[in-house]
């Protein structure tokens, strides 16, 4: 069980990491990040490829929260504070209450993620996904249909700023991700390990319906409004969600859902 | 083609329903609505159930928004203004600088709705739906697969807010709802007009994969985290969809996607 330390004072600088927290999420963390709300708490306290480095609660919320501040190692400090020293930390009012400062630590690349994936993974690629509750969304699907990873282009926001991972109730500390290098060709990455490249696209030749999959998987999302690029369809077998006439927009993350369903399960 | 007129002051009296935008959101409009961007206005142009009052752009849209704006009939008047004066009357940076003032028109009963669907019609019905972005998306998936229109009960909240319209994509202003009455028993509503009412729940007795649809089909979504109540999930067939082990939360949005899409095309 962890030592519990009352912070008295919102200039403490023991609780530095969790200053002026929305300022600090537009510049980034080096490699650090804040986690947020019990659900998300649980999953960092669990997660074998993240570490907590430090806990933040609101006093109110300690006895609740002792069956998840427990499982943490002896060596985190958990830092209690009354709600007004929290929202002077914070910069804002902490509603929940509950923030942690987590770190990742072994990070695969994409090279070792497809080359550890089972003989008939089902993996999930990303372009240019830059908005916080889309990545989250589709972190979340993943996690709910058992997807084996994901790769994100060198474009798509980061799965562990905030609110993605807030919005993925925690699935961006459960499910393995790794990063394209910049520049790097991430189709024929995938191909290279023997995945199958599929992308989504309002204008692919298949319906969803009727794509069965065997073997490795790679299913390929691109940004709502531009989707993927010419180039990437043309060198990947591209899939469609037959629509409504007249409309033929879903949302990414839905969109993901509906894809993690049918291939799944 | 509408008159346009230039507004100088952002205290001016014309554009009074414009004021203090979020303040408004927070109290309702009496009937009336914002519409926002280029996509919601088109669709408010052209929802046979729905009329703009008046068009509030920023003037350098004005050339851009001409094939939208002569869509409306030439009593709408649409007014403009500098940058300046839109953000003095929203009482925020209105980034998009497209703005329209709404009115619902004739808004079916929850049993006129139903007694008017097709033979084979699905519909979806909501229970305490109160996040905006959820029933945005939900309105988009509505739309996207052609479903047949939508009953929310009285606790949830309204499609027709800025926030929910925005992120429907219009949605909302062209799938049919109707609302229905405080304590009015939807299920027994919807069984006396021949639906077969089907609730999504993760404890669901059939597999959404294994359920087919005849005749007209209802399908109803609960709130994220409660869910539906055990007197719904009694009284109706339930269907689950099956995730991953240890996780057994998807979004209602993508619920919805994903059942939308197994049930239709």
């Amino acid at each position: 069980m962890p030592d519990i330390i009352a912070i008295e004072d919102a200039a403490d600088e023991r609780i530095a990491g969790y200053r002026d927290i929305r300022e600090r999420d537009l510049v980034g963390r080096q490699g650090l990040f804040i986690a947020e709300g019990e659900v998300v708490l649980r999953m960092l306290a669990r997660s074998p490829d993240h570490e907590a480095l430090s806990v933040l609660i609101a006093e109110k919320r300690l006895t609740s929260l002792m069956p998840i501040l427990s499982e943490l190692p002896d060596t985190i400090p958990v830092y209690t504070a009354g709600q007004a020293v929290l929202d002077g930390i914070a910069g804002f009012h902490l509603h929940r209450g509950i923030l942690a400062l987590g770190r990742r630590m072994a990070a695969p690349t994409a090279d070792e993620l497809c080359a550890n994936a089972r003989p008939d993974a089902l993996i999930v690629v990303l372009f240019g996904i830059a908005n916080h509750d889309n990545i989250g969304g589709i972190f979340r699907n993943a996690a709910a249909f058992g997807a084996d990873g994901l790769l994100l282009d060198e474009t798509c926001c980061d799965p562990l700023y905030r609110k993605a991972t807030r919005v993925s109730v925690g699935a961006t500390l459960s499910v393995p991700y790794a990063r394209l290098g910049q520049g790097e060709d991430g189709i024929a990455l995938i191909e290279r390990h023997g995945f199958e490249a599929v992308s989504l696209s309002p204008a692919g030749a298949t319906p969803l319906r009727r794509f069965v999959r065997s073997g490795r998987t790679a299913v390929i999302f691109g940004a709502e409004g531009p989707g993927l690029s010419p180039e990437v369809l043309a060198r990947t077998k591209t899939v469609s969600i037959p629509m409504a006439t007249g409309f033929d927009s879903l949302n990414v993350a839905t969109t993901s859902g509906i894809v993690l369903h049918q291939l799944t399960g």
